[in-house]
């Protein structure tokens, strides 16, 4: 069957291009459509990207360049990883105690220190962990395709769930709704009232009677509305929710009602937790990597091997040479420098801000320009998993409006004894609101959050937890930045100084997430290769 | 900190027990709310139930009884699980050779025959596998707890995913499109008609000013529509998806676009498709056992015992006696007889409507009285994850009005080498298209449809392909039944006839769920125990 298949879908190409050329790209999207030969929606096309390999040198007479990596982060890594297929002799220089940079996860025994020097012990259980860094990967991202050649196992990450809560208390409710029930009650109104505005001719200068009769049928569907005899009610239907469950004989289920008028439902705020879902870096599905995100940052290391890291090594001074970068750094106490015929820096741009250079006034006014984001977790084990046992909550996000921001509960140990609950993950000005406080306080604040929504459980069955403040994590200081806009600064920044390249999440346009810094390493990686290539 | 807690609790719940008296449920809700004491919203209340256990006779001098259960799949396993508890001494009856009923999973070598003797042998790949019945779980369903109960490790099924494709052929798609972009569109265009005919004062007889401000927000945020200065107007962004994806430096991505006109969403009728996740039993999260569903109806025949199951031993006559039940069954071509004091008969209804029996004409025509449906499924292993390789697609459903109904991406073995994509589970009339079918041609009519959504691929890389029909399956002919009314059909079989207990999901309000299975298997279980410990 592929030999036939084959030579069809070639004849069939050269006459699909033929249409192409003739009416267009819409005629031609038309046409495959009608031979059956539709293209798969529409996947967007990645930046295109050719690791280095040691066959380019051979035609050119050239050799592999050396090359210091300064931050062993996920950029970092895989920098020193791709260009390390081709034979470039790379160092990755590492402040910190193991690679990874953000992308770490604590498991018990684990030690967090942060910069004033105050230091948590993680007690977690064995197989328990906490991914105090990134934590998620939509089904798009660059990050999906390093864990599949890396051979990084992946399992789903619940990032919505329909039994979680959402939970408005400035808004005035007085006890948190699961997140089917706000859809139900939010879809049922919007409907009624569309259907509504729709049947009494409102929209008839939008609308032809065909569309009409169409967005009446959708609407009734979409809200389970009643009927035009109705007004098109919406009154509530088994989507809410159950207060006993469908079961066997008679059971045939209460369902939980009856909903909250209108107006209670729009004052709540609940639809405004609505539109995360569908965001492109949100939308359901995501995935993890199986036992801790790290796993990403190990499996890189790994293949770019460890005697090419130095750990416990702080960067503290760069200097750009004719023909090469010298980097002064700190190792056991004692100051070392290295040479190389490059460097790419990975480091935060408010850290290498702060770091002595030769690269001149506008680097320095660039690397000051992002501002940083302070963000915060607090995970906390329990001895029990009870957001299962009772509330059927098996992972997904709770979303209030407190200063926890949004509860996780775990995406991976499901029934299991004991669980790692994140009591919070918040940004911002709730993040500022936890930095200064000690780990005491912030699991305080947090578990009288948490049990305004969840109750007097909340506070129980607590065997360890742990939190984070980016902004006090030393040598990163801060969780992201914000470019307040991408004009010269950042330009700047996106190209080589003399022989320092930048690199990093903060360099592209999904900053915060991995995709951000495999991207951004792709490209550093692919304009250094082509500059040693030609030199 | 517990003993504190619990003491606090427990003057709390007395509190609350008084405000409950005087001021009624919505009383105390709120007052819950301002106590910090909320509950945990919605969840609803299992039908509670008692295993029967060995002291229940203790007081009593009974002992437990003898128990023919016919039909070893989920329902008749359970029953015999539970009574088994209590030292019930259950036998069970499967006409198949092997336990489950619907409840099937194939692997490579598994044999799969139907009714008229065809025959299909399963050559899946070793670790690959196909769930021809049950597939997903609903967190609150009692199958999770029996999950729990039997140690059947879970994972998530993927029973929604943005990335997956919706294609309506009948309605003039000429390509699929993706969740995401129809959710995007829909969301887009309804926001922006409610907007506009609220900003216009259509629905001020159902809207305060308050009201209106809030939904105004609200709508904005939810279809990422323009300021009122636009008219509202929804214009795409990138919830739609991307044609080349954000990345590093200058990469911004290019958003796909520009969304098609309203009048166009509405008459592709992808919004058609999205109540589908809103469903009390279909919401995500869902979950599979891990390996197989089959490991559900393997566990609960581990603790029935495998020495108290018969496979192979077909009903061929029930007959219930003033003392006891006595089934005649045929086994390697011998006819036996067994007695018991009780019998539990889990066959389909329209299957024990064929098996001779005395429990009188009203019996026969209450089992006669439900309708059957069918339901087919069609899996094809191929030996590249092309869906997630190209399309980016991890797990999920495609939508569509072609006769193949929908189609399932794996939820297992993300980015292994192979994997088993479902390419039709269809019901009713779709399935009734398939059914008469041979294999070769079910593959081929599903290839070609498949082929409209993901062209030319869907039909190379095939390693090997299995169906069913559910209809044609032995002892089981149908998918699933429908009573046309629930009224004294239902209620009579809801009972005991004589000795004789009939149980099944057929008997619950949530048919063709295991869920409906257990709870059935419970409430008989519960009947008949007390029974025995009343005679």
């Amino acid at each position: 069957m592929p030999t036939t298949e084959q030579s069809q879908g070639l004849s069939r190409r050269s006459f699909l291009a033929r249409v192409g050329v003739t009416g267009g790209a819409g005629a031609m999207f038309a046409t495959m459509g009608a031979l059956g030969l539709a293209p798969s929606a529409e996947s967007a096309t990645k930046v295109p990207f050719q690791p280095p390999q040691p066959s380019d040198f051979r035609l050119r007479g050239r050799g592999a360049a050396k090359v210091l990596i300064l931050g062993g982060g996920v950029a970092g890594l895989a920098a020193a990883y791709e260009l390390g297929k081709a034979g470039y002799d790379c160092t990755v220089l590492e402040a910190r105690d193991r690679v990874g940079g953000r992308n770490l996860t604590m498991r018990g025994g684990d030690k967090l220190e942060e910069i004033d020097g105050a230091t948590q012990r993680a007690k977690f259980s064995d197989g328990q962990y906490m991914n105090m860094g990134p934590a998620r990967i939509a089904q798009w991202m660059t990050t999906m395709d390093y864990c599949r050649e890396l051979g990084v196992p992946l399992e789903v990450f619940a990032n919505a769930n329909a039994e979680a809560l959402i939970y408005n208390e400035s808004a005035g409710m007085t006890a948190p709704v699961k997140w089917r029930t706000a859809k139900a009650d939010v879809y049922g109104y919007i409907s009624e009232l569309l259907a509504k505005a729709t049947d009494q001719g409102a929209l008839d200068q939008q609308l032809s009677a065909t569309d009409k009769e169409r967005l009446l049928s959708f609407l009734s569907d979409f809200g389970a509305i009643g009927p035009k005899s109705s007004g098109y009610a919406y009154t509530g239907t088994g989507r809410r929710g159950y207060t006993v469950d469908p079961g066997a004989g008679d059971q045939a289920g209460t369902v939980l009602g009856p909903p909250p008028s209108l107006s209670q439902v729009l004052a709540s705020g609940v639809g405004r937790s609505f539109s995360f879902e569908l965001g492109y870096s949100q939308a359901m599905m995501m995935f993890q990597p199986v036992g801790g995100m790290d796993a990403i940052p190990r499996a890189l290391a790994k293949a770019v091997g460890n005697g090419r890291i130095k750990t416990g090594a702080k960067v503290t001074k760069i200097t750009n040479l004719p023909n090469g970068v010298e980097v002064q750094y700190v190792l056991n106490g004692k100051t070392k420098v290295a040479k190389a015929d490059y460097a790419i820096a990975t480091l935060p741009p408010h850290v290498m801000a702060k770091i002595p250079h030769n690269l001149g006034a506008s680097v320095q006014a660039a690397l000051e320009y992002p501002t940083v984001s302070s963000a915060g977790k607090l995970g906390i084990e329990y001895t029990r998993r009870w957001w299962e046992l009772e509330d059927n909550i098996y992972g997904g996000i709770t979303n209030t409006d407190l200063d926890i921001s949004v509860m996780w509960y775990p995406s991976y140990g499901y029934h299991g004894k004991r669980g790692v609950l994140l009591a919070y993950y918040n940004s911002g000005r709730n993040a500022q609101t936890y930095d200064p406080l000690t780990h005491a306080q912030r699991l305080e604040r947090a578990l009288n959050a948490g049990a305004k929504i969840h109750g007097a459980k909340f506070k129980k069955d607590i065997a360890a937890s742990l939190s984070i403040a980016w902004r006090r994590q030393p040598f990163i200081e801060g969780a992201w930045v914000n470019w307040p806009s991408r004009g010269a600064e950042y330009r700047l920044l996106n190209q080589p100084q003399g022989r320092v390249y930048f690199c990093g999440d903060w360099l592209s346009y999904e900053i915060a997430w991995m995709h951000g810094s495999f991207e951004s390493a792709r490209k550093v990686v692919t304009e250094l290769h082509q500059r040693v290539l030609k030199s």
